[in-house]
């Protein structure tokens, strides 16, 4: 292993009927199906779906980022 | 009706002592009153008041975004 | 007192294993030791720590503004 | 009448299947239904929705800028 | 009246051949026409129309915020 | 199936000879091939090659999205 | 010649009734009769006057990049 | 005394019921009071509370840049 | 002269010891000495020297936008 | 082959204990085990830990184009 | 000690006639006499002055981030 | 001579196989052939070209700052 790290970013959009922090778990949540080693997000956008005049779904647009396995 | 549609963003700023997401809801809440079919919202920016060092008030603004009627 | 103010705004990093409002009243309660009268906030960047494909901690940025003593 | 005019801008999201260009005339065409003497446009956005691997429909934000009548 | 307040932000233009502040002056002074209690303004933009190598009018684009009435 | 989705942006660069949308539609082309259910796409940037003091490429970078397969 | 270039970038603005890319060509073709070697271009701002509610001519912002001769 | 320095910036707003300029002013002279040596400002926001449709105080928000002694 | 014209726009720094809009003036008025025919301009930045805790001069940053002759 | 070219852009982020460009070229190097062809990277954000004062990694966040094969 | 921490940043200017990385180390130095635990940095701008056609000295504006003592 | 200065900044692209300074260095001795008196310049944007998985060529977007003679 080297002494030094390289990560990689994905930009993701998780979405909850519930919250913001909600929308942001999920979004993880998925990512980490296929991406190991998640170790942070940065918030990129936040906008959602209004249905009857209320908050239908929050989307949260999101970066996270995690080391590429071997580095 | 066309086969195409036209959108009017407007920019509302909502504010509650309890959460963001109280405060979106609440803009969305007020603007639906005069404005209908409100589609999706986009988070602008999130500030707030203070009072004895803890949030007294969220204020987050938002743009609401609504297809113009007949369009 | 003069018949106008003036204010300084200081940038500050506050988290919570709970919520984006828990991270902010985190950092308003730290700030609030130092700093008097600490009037408004702004958050700047939203992001956080991620264990296990979950959200850690979130981590707000937020510029706090109060009134300079005497002014 | 002053001899300084003040405009306001609005911001409307246009759409087309054929073009960008198509989609800021149809933004402006409904926009005109309403308000007059539209002067300007500023594109803010272009984005829109994919079909089967092809953009269905292009998607342009813009702001469109007009002299309050009587400024 | 409920406990929290929901704002409108509108975009408008000011011009004056005399100073930056005469242009947001004029620009506030036209919408209050038409919209009441306006609270507060942010500046946009400043540009302006050049005239023989001087400025002949300076334009100041303004988002003017006022309090939705019974909000 | 949740009741709420997950979405995956990826940034590419099409070009063309001949405009912006034929640009587009190109890199969405090429990005079909190996994602399926691409939804929406938005323009980062257009810029383009200068032959002869002519366009000789258009080229648009974009963002597609795509809903991530059994999210 | 050595082994690395300059480059040097200019502001330009090109208009055009019919399209997008017409007013981007339009820019390139004035701008090349006094540079030469123009590469590329990079898209600042796209907008346009309007006319009885349609795009009387679009005005499209370009940064072009040229070698500076000898370098 | 090395052969670099180093420079602090501070973020502060003031205020004026007059001028841009007076605005300006008010926030360096309250800086300079606990703050030696201030060698320049950068604007970064100009807003302003409005009373009766007309600006009642401008706010400016600068960041105000000093060298730290001794460095 | 053709239908449409071509634009340049240059960057230029203007200062003046008393207002902004002084030192815009200033900058347009020596862009003119070698430029011809500027139409508009835009204020990029505000920013200045402080002396003894107060403005030493304003230095505005601003765009000019000129035809090219014969475009 | 086509005429024209599809590219793509990850986002990576290289570290170095010693300098900027060699936490460009970590990045690169990691990034280019796994996607062949990178043609270019354009740098988002320098940044980097602190140990003791000083700099202890400078990390640095790009991103890498390559063209996608076969188009 | 809580299970949360609080950071401050603060933004300030290291110069170096050297290098860019030697700039940000020069005020980190400068910085860590007054602030114990800076954790880490953020680049935003580098900038510097020119002397005979030669860079005379890099600047650097970083933001440094430290722990609030005692969070 | 005024007791005011008027300065121009032009935008220009240095490149240089070995490092970001040298890359900025090569800019501004090629724009000192033919502009006398750069005092400044700031850098806009850091690129380059990969070759086999290493920077062929840094590229740095700077701008640079001088006084128009005579002001």
């Amino acid at each position: 292993m080297s002494d030094h790290h390289v990560y990689k970013k994905v930009e993701i959009v998780g979405s909850s009927a519930t919250s913001i922090e909600d929308a942001i778990n999920n979004a993880l949540a998925e990512c980490s199906k296929s991406v190991k080693n998640i170790e942070w997000f940065e918030v990129q956008e936040t906008r959602g779906h209004v249905v009857d005049g209320k908050v239908g779904h929050f989307q949260v647009v999101i970066k996270a980022g995690f080391r590429i396995q071997g580095s």
